[in-house]
């Protein structure tokens, strides 16, 4: 049976997540992809690197560096060990970049949301001890870092771009990193998974919110993204769920629905059970305060990282 | 096509909400409804009375009296019309006792489960300035109203029912009212639904926790629940999206599903696909926090206005 | 005795105080003063008008237009009198201006700080509205209003005139209206008053943080200011008690101190006592929490009043 | 001069600091005193043993044993060397106790009171663990522990006392440690300093509101107490600061005021500088919040050690 794709925009923003779905049922071209195991194994790092067109077309993304890190759980080792790898990832990234701009996207009064301001409530800002001349002498190799939670449209008025647009016009720095929160499509990856990327970003993209881009075209300054998956958008859901039903059925071949419905009318059923739940609803774990705590507070620390140098 | 029911315990807390989906396929018995709609028709009261046990065995609830308040929106008047009809039915479920003890029972930590820790921040409690006589004459009509929000037992290390007994041992009130969320089935029913009754509870039993029950039985003092549902659980909306699915199916007449899967091989195939959510996933409105502020406030003031008398 | 007086500029940002003290002393000139009461004399509203130099020099500054609104509590009427009063001042103040850039300074994680952040979480923001052209032709008559809650330079490495600058640069709103903290000299006035002004600000000037001045000549654009106190400085509170004692103890002629110390002398001598407090330490009321909700909330409600038009 | 002693029994919670404020001034009996450094001597230990009506006197305090832990400042070994601390001293005051209750006592929503809440939140609660038979072989040595977080008077309507004592008659703890904040005199220990006592405690002397005391006479088990200083009342900061002053014009032999005024003249003057501040006001650090924060996880971590033996 043909998968049951619909709105395939709408699944998922981790291109880890776009190339599993993609390999399903086609050869994947103009991807490069490489995976590393580390701290005994408790964290899988996958590169993807997009090359060419054909790849953009595929994974739904700009050309440009994608870097996953997966764990399984946040025990003390593994949080250490991401840490590093985002201070890792983060100096490749930012290819030698001094004075950065970091950007904590996302609402803060919205939990799933509040990754960004939440990450930035712990990072090390240094840009005003440098400008007054506070920095000791042995610590004068940090980078020079000025942080912004901008809040959303919603809450501003102004497009979150703008903002940013006004500051960088303003502070010049090399590098803007921004922190988001993320839709995923698998429910073991929320709050489980960090992507960081060196091709800016669309806010809102994988839950169906178009906000105006941000990248080097659109702020004059390369754009780094690092993001965690938080939520499920409920279309997802249901969606997976429909396809893994049609998958039983087909397995124990009771009910030959690939006979019965053509890919169209799937798509069309699917988007009327799905309506009344589009825009507003989502799947999140019970304890996603607790979580979104947990994996902020490692981001932050992986940053500081990376800041002291 | 017969309906997909499966583990039908766990859809919903809502005695509203088993009587829709029980008359979708047989008579009802043992149970008096009745509706009323106020403040324009902005609020729908439905009084269910659960009469005997064919009525206990359709809802799967005990004998006893279930209101259901429901309104479409949060504006102003909504809310203070809400407020006088919780006020009202407190009135009548508690049956003139001037001595109470409110629980707020949930987890303040988890937003959706928030819902009775947050009505208490608001609630007028009055016991202590009764025993220090410091009640203006002009007051004294006012119910003596102690409360207490004991946390949930993986907190506390205690189950709730226990933690109360021992309050109740010690200052005896006439009637207990325990403050709770809800699951529900249908997504325009969260934080728009206020649900009473005079039969107590079992926490958790729409999303599949099975605490103490706290009724008469086990406290030893009349119970009365007020509930509002905060999460659908993610079963359910599985479930129901697949009944829905298999009913356009059939409306289209291109599955002949009836034919195809027996309920049980539904049920089966559907305990697939919900087993990796089980447990710890919700679905919730985006602005779930936003929401569970404005509908405990509303609770709270409907309280309050019951406690002066 | 002469008034023990120290660091003059540390003691309130209050123009109402500042005046309050000045006559204690001597007389006043180049200030206008005209009072009001309102809401059944549960709320007074002073407006004092800087005029020259003079009264810059008395009141520590600029020229311009300081109106206070004071409140003995925060009852239901009053409340409703202080939103309407602040929305028609910021009506006189704003002088017709339709596009309004509202900033909420302070820090969101420190309570007694947290006033303009607060604010902006109940506020109407409009121009992504009117820029989408979502707003209903009933609405026309609404302000376009922007709204953006910086942070402070310990957050973000950025002066916040700065960031202000920026975003100025590219959404020209007409006017800057910044909502923050304030602290007192009387702690009867801490989150009680309202002081609105049309001269922009020096934002920490009255605990002694010295930030960039905000106001027509840094920004570009007109800039009011609607503050409130909430929290009193240590050593204001120390010199106002040994100000106290020794003028009970004049009063009670047992020590006729104004022989035995000079004004420098007890100038000396405070300064010694309040050295070890003088950074980090605030007076403000145990239930802050609650306090600072409460008023943030009616002036939200203000603004929003003065936003619809 | 003489001290500038006015109600004594309102400065401080600390028997470390009463200790002091006695030895100004007489010689201490019936109270024996040893003090350790640790951690490369950043964290300083007294224990401080009071032996018999004497001392009681001296201290204000019951019989029984005070240890005081002090440090300078919060870097990452020194709260690793406090919850150490904590540990071994838990240890050695419950004697051997098994089955324990920890309550934390305090209004979450004030957050100087809120210690006891947020440390419950991180504490490891193992009752409901040993009671469903979920405990791990290798985890048996853990100590059987529930904990509640009851809220304060002015919340509950009950007397905390009662609301324990309800709680202990049912699940019968061997001992009841309760985690609360307290007042201090000096504000270099705000947040920096624990003190353990087994001889329970009086909830809010060191503010002036007097609960019922929890301790082995009302209770009916062991109570061992944990606090923290958060706040300075603001008398006892004016007291402090007018003693201060009147030193410093004796040193300088400027007043002479020994013979100006008697100890009871001074009180008098102070109790009316007081007054208007008396109840409500509370001097914190600015960024209480944080501080709260960070001796609660730590706190929580040397009560976990504890627990898990």
């Amino acid at each position: 049976m043909a998968n049951f794709k619909y709105q395939q925009s709408c699944h998922t923003d981790l291109a880890l997540e776009m190339k599993e779905e993609w390999e399903q049922f086609e050869k994947l071209t103009g991807v490069e992809v490489s995976t590393s195991k580390y701290c005994h194994k408790k964290i899988c790092q996958t590169r993807i690197k997009i090359v060419d067109e054909e790849g953009e077309r595929a994974l739904g993304k700009p050309k440009g560096n994608y870097v996953t890190l997966e764990v399984k759980n946040l025990e003390e080792d593994v949080k250490q060990g991401l840490s590093r790898l985002i201070a890792k990832n983060l100096d490749i990234l930012t290819e030698g970049a001094e004075n950065i701009l970091i950007a904590g996207l996302g609402n803060r009064s919205v939990t799933p949301d509040a990754i960004g301001p939440k990450v930035l409530n712990d990072l090390l800002v240094t840009r005003h001890l440098f400008e007054c001349d506070l920095i000791h002498e042995s610590e004068k190799g940090m980078r020079v870092v000025s942080a912004i939670s901008p809040g959303v449209m919603a809450q501003t008025g102004i497009e979150t771009m703008e903002i940013l647009k006004g500051i960088v016009d303003r502070i010049k720095p090399q590098v803007i990193i921004v922190v988001d929160a993320l839709a995923a499509r698998s429910s073991n990856r929320l709050n489980r998974t960090v992507q960081l990327s060196d091709t800016g970003i669309s806010p809102g993209a994988g839950v169906g919110n178009n906000r105006q881009e941000m990248n080097e075209n659109t702020l004059g300054v390369k754009v780094v993204a690092l993001g965690v998956p938080t939520v499920i958008a409920v279309p997802t859901l249901i969606s997976d769920a429909i396809s893994g039903f049609l998958t039983l059925l087909n397995d124990e071949q009771v009910g030959h629905m690939e006979n019965v419905l053509t890919e169209q009318e799937q798509y069309k059923l699917a988007e009327e059970l799905v309506k009344p739940y589009f825009c507003d609803m989502f799947v999140t774990p019970k304890n996603i305060d607790e979580e979104v705590q947990i994996i902020s507070q490692c981001i932050a620390k992986g940053m500081n990282a990376f800041i002291k140098g």
